[in-house]
């Protein structure tokens, strides 16, 4: 008989509770596993709507986090990618069918059998469902593990694995390159590495922010123009200024006025998830051939190149690092966003028998 | 001094009236100019549009028609690619900068200066503004001429020329080929050339219809399903069924239950314009890494090779031909798509100086 690990956690036994200290047990290592030492991990606004049981229902125990780094700390008999010591990464996938036309075309974020997310989502592990990096640990099969390069720093790598991954994947997807005219809609932890992807890309970033207030910030992340959403004379003399969007707004807004800022042929592309439809006139379409595009996270394959680059040009997020004990504060902070850019638990360094979440 | 021709037409001079018979001036024949006897003119719903003025300003007289198709009659001294008695077409474009990168690169519909639509936009013409198809002849510029290919049917051949190219367009952008699974809503005017050009392309075509009514044409003019989108169980079923939808409906509907029938990196193109906006839920477009694009007509190059693709796998338009007399009458069918599938003048047949419309 094989005994299940147990590790300390930050989550929530039932519906409605605060986040606090909890135990979960992992599963043993099997041969194509990887066992991770968490040492950070990134707190997304995903995590809050998990937690709060916003996006269906959720299984208890449950313990959020899907912009885990850490080091190896065990592995599998059959595991080759990977050693004891290895600076590693685990973002919103840990599982997928791996053989259907979406997997086999490193789409695993598409996978047409449902990828296995990182927490919530059922599976083999001992609670039958997974949990994610609020935790000491994690077991995760060395195909689903990603290699942080050594130069980047490790806290600030973390928000790579789910913000990084978010907007880089559609910049390849819809073949953002230099000399590209980017403008990136909302400035928080999406889009400050969606500005700091498309400059280091080659393109012109624009940074479209309803007030003037994040002005500083966008051009020390790269851009080399802010348009203040609010003026409508600067938003009409702006038209046709972009061949993308990336529209990292989770709320509702005006999908219109922003494609009037396309230049014929351009995509808007939505990586915020707005709960209210959004408006879409016809009319903002047909007389450019504008597209408007969604997209989710990324493939396993892509979101590694994405680290090598991240490696080969030092990009890691903005974040701020704090201990687990500040977890509530946190998620109350995210939800004024008032944070610059990312929020990282400093996982290795504030989780024990004794911490108490505020 | 050069002296304008005065042809006959059926047009209005002044708002809210009936269309009628009415004499416009043309232009004398530059020298890049041809000069078309009209055969015949499709009846297309932006002439509605154009003379109720619901597209904004209507310049009187107004004389709509952009699906024109006749026989050169005369050409100016530079003219070399048409000669006389040659049977042409001419479609939505009579002018464009020529200049701009969109106009460079054979998109003449998204000039960045302005296209010149053939009815109705500012021009050199005697009145100021151009005058369509539904009259006894019309001057235009060679480059925006099209040669209809001698197989086919001359009457039936004009819907190509809006109805036509309209759908044909976003087919090519967005890639339409053998093996697609291509979803037609809406089986009108567009849609039926939809249907045509998709099953000649060598794609699977569903079509998908409020209603049984339209199952017959449908498998007639070449699709291999019809999915009725009334029917809930039979959507839910077609889930993730299909590559492309072309989307021809020109009032509001469902956008996110047709995004549900979108295979992941599936588009759905817009080329009907409801006036109302459509609600367009982030959540229809994200899991599945949906595209919804807006097209508008076509190039004259492209515009040319669909002609000459019709030519070879002898596609025109299903057409009713009527008298220019029964304007009236088949503008109040438009209103209630009463028709299969598209109206068609018999401009040579039945203009005369005693024509009454109805």
């Amino acid at each position: 008989m094989t005994v299940n690990e147990q590790v300390y956690a930050i989550g929530i036994t039932e519906a409605h509770q605060k986040m606090h200290l909890i135990e979960i047990p992992l599963r043993p290592v099997g041969a194509h596993d990887v066992h991770i030492k968490i040492q950070y991990c990134g707190i997304c606004h995903s995590d809050l709507h998990h937690v709060k049981q916003e996006w269906g229902l959720t299984k208890f125990p449950a313990v959020p986090g899907h912009e885990i780094v850490g080091t190896v700390s065990a592995v599998g008999s059959e595991v080759s990618k990977y050693k004891i010591g290895d600076s590693v990464g685990v973002g919103c996938i840990v599982n997928s069918c791996r053989t259907c036309e979406e997997c086999s075309n490193h789409s695993e974020q598409y996978c047409n059998n449902g990828m296995t997310g990182t927490y919530g989502a059922p599976s083999q592990d001992p609670l039958g469902h997974t949990c994610g990096g609020y935790a000491e640990a994690i077991v995760v099969d060395e195909n689903y593990v990603l290699s942080i390069p050594a130069n980047l720093d490790l806290a600030a790598a973390a928000p790579l694995l789910c913000a990084g991954i978010t907007v880089w994947s559609p910049m390849k997807y819809y073949g953002v390159k230099t000399g590209d005219s980017v403008a990136v809609l909302g400035l928080g932890g999406l889009g400050h590495m969606a500005v700091k992807f498309a400059a280091a890309l080659g393109a012109k970033v624009t940074v479209l922010s309803r007030s003037a207030g994040k002005t500083d910030d966008a051009y020390r992340l790269g851009a080399t123009n802010v348009l203040i959403t609010s003026d409508k004379a600067a938003v009409a003399a702006a038209r046709k200024s972009f061949n993308f969007i990336i529209d990292t707004v989770s709320a509702e807004h005006d999908l219109n006025a922003m494609t009037s800022l396309l230049k014929t042929n351009g995509s808007l592309i939505l990586v915020g998830a707005s709960p209210q439809p959004l408006g879409l006139s016809p009319f903002a379409l047909i007389p450019k051939r504008i597209k408007i595009g969604g997209s989710m996270v990324g493939g396993i394959k892509e979101t590694q190149d994405m680290l090598d680059f991240c490696g080969t040009h030092n990009i890691t997020s903005d974040i701020e690092l704090i201990g687990v004990d500040k977890t509530e504060t946190a998620y109350e902070r995210v939800l004024k966003s008032d944070v610059k850019f990312r929020f990282v638990l400093d996982i290795a360094g504030s989780l024990n028998k004794d911490v108490v979440v505020e």
